[in-house]
């Protein structure tokens, strides 16, 4: 995405931060579901990687964007490294105040990463349906395969409202057009706010439950 | 898939409507695991779509197609979050009457969408063997992912003969050349049949069962 | 790759009957899990399959690599097929002295994976991190998805010590500059040796268990 005016440069600038934010939150979110699983420590680093990584590069995969520009973002890769070692390392009680602020950090992910794959689909020119679900693949893909890969159901499609708030953003970016600096920021704080709203209140989506009826 | 003479126009419409049938039940197919799965309503819009669509998006991606196009088929989308909704609201009787033709529309989708990977293979000038696995992959592809995701062993790997045939329409058209409306049509009617006596014999593929070595 | 001395297309048939020789252990393997897990012969062949050219999938997605050149490998196609063939047909003893040599053959398999991934890798002029990774998922990543499709946790990232291995691969071929032959050769034994060692001495990587806190 290449950015001309200095008001935009200010908007980059500033999402770059909240990316940085949510890969933090995201790889540490995937070090702890791998501690909890027993991996060892390579088995930690790769499911930090998976859970901060794999949402966008599903999306990518989806919306037929390169997949391979993820290398050169050295930044965010060793961000994310790092989240996992201090995660690995970090003394019990010191995690257990991680697990309290976690949500909030999450949900500065859930935001960032949400807006950034919805202007990454609006940039290729998709229709809004596709600009929602990058939105929310980008969200949610990555603690999605984190799951999955700990043998566990995913669940952002269980809990807690979570996906929704990424599929608002993206329906904003491309239905909305929401696109300046304030704009976004807005709608980055509002996506944080029902977040943790949807947490402190246990705010759940309707849901029907049937009775399985095989194995 | 360019088409020019009437009769191949005609074939294609009548695909079109197959694959539609079988969009309807694969996704009705996923909404009813999620919601078995105490999934949420967005979980089972994702499950739904995923079993839709997901056969079509592994195979692009094996055989080198442009995975994004999916966008472009608002039909089949829209179609299949019709049929997902409806599964969601529908009466608990009617999900029963509903169980009961299950396995008749997704003996059309298996036939639909294995025959449409088939010829997508064909299309990009790929050997025999990669023809057969874009035909199963498109067939069964979408039942893999949306078991996986809800925690399950992939069922049409243990299940009644259901990939074989898939395989089956795969070998005809790379191998045996069927091409034309009417052969397809047969090949569509004869790997619908043989799905159907295979759910209602009960007929399964050999097998062979070790006991699990390790954890 | 294109290879024009002598001396290399030397190293080229050296690797690639370690190729091979390790894509006869990944796809036993496969067949082995699955008829653990009960699948059919479909299922056992698809198993099977995943987790000899999985691996090698993934990592050309995540590289930009075309994906399709696979289907034009039919050596590799075939031997697959037949080594999955034989396990299911062989006899229960046989089956007990393929488990005692398994390890050894998976070793080579692991050693030749990671090579290739990090010369495949090395070729389209990555970074050394994506070098690192591309050995690693190339040893690593049929088995992780065949764990996920068997509805099991991925054992390499728990087990003996095994990814690591794949790792240091990638770290002498990205920054140490090993190419040569001999000196390929050279790494290669390294790893065989290694990992045998970790198998044999039961070497773990250090890990950290934490108590699960969700569902």
């Amino acid at each position: 995405i290449r950015r001309n005016s200095e008001a935009e440069s200010l908007d980059w600038d500033v999402f770059q931060l909240f990316s940085l934010i949510g890969t933090i939150a995201f790889a540490a979110s995937g070090a702890i579901v791998a501690m909890e699983e027993d991996y060892d420590i390579l088995g930690v680093i790769v499911l930090g990687l998976v859970t901060a990584f794999g949402g966008g590069v599903v999306r990518n995969l989806l919306i037929g964007a390169p997949v391979a520009t993820l290398w050169n973002e050295s930044l965010f890769l060793n961000t994310a490294l790092g989240s996992i070692i201090v995660m690995f390392l970090l003394p019990m009680k010191w995690i257990h105040h991680w697990k309290r602020a976690e949500a909030f950090f999450d949900a500065i992910g859930l935001a960032a990463f949400a807006i950034q794959g919805a202007l990454y689909a609006v940039e290729a020119n998709l229709p809004i349906n596709a600009v929602m679900v990058a939105a929310m693949l980008t969200g949610i893909g990555g603690g999605m395969i984190r799951d999955m890969m700990a043998g566990r159901k995913p669940l952002v499609l269980r809990d807690e409202i979570y996906a929704v708030w990424a599929l608002a953003a993206g329906f904003a970016i491309g239905m909305v057009n929401v696109r300046s600096t304030w704009e976004l920021l807005i709608l980055f704080g509002i996506i944080v706010t029902f977040r943790m709203l949807s947490v402190h209140y246990k705010w759940k989506l309707p849901r029907r439950a049937l009775r399985k009826h095989r194995g």
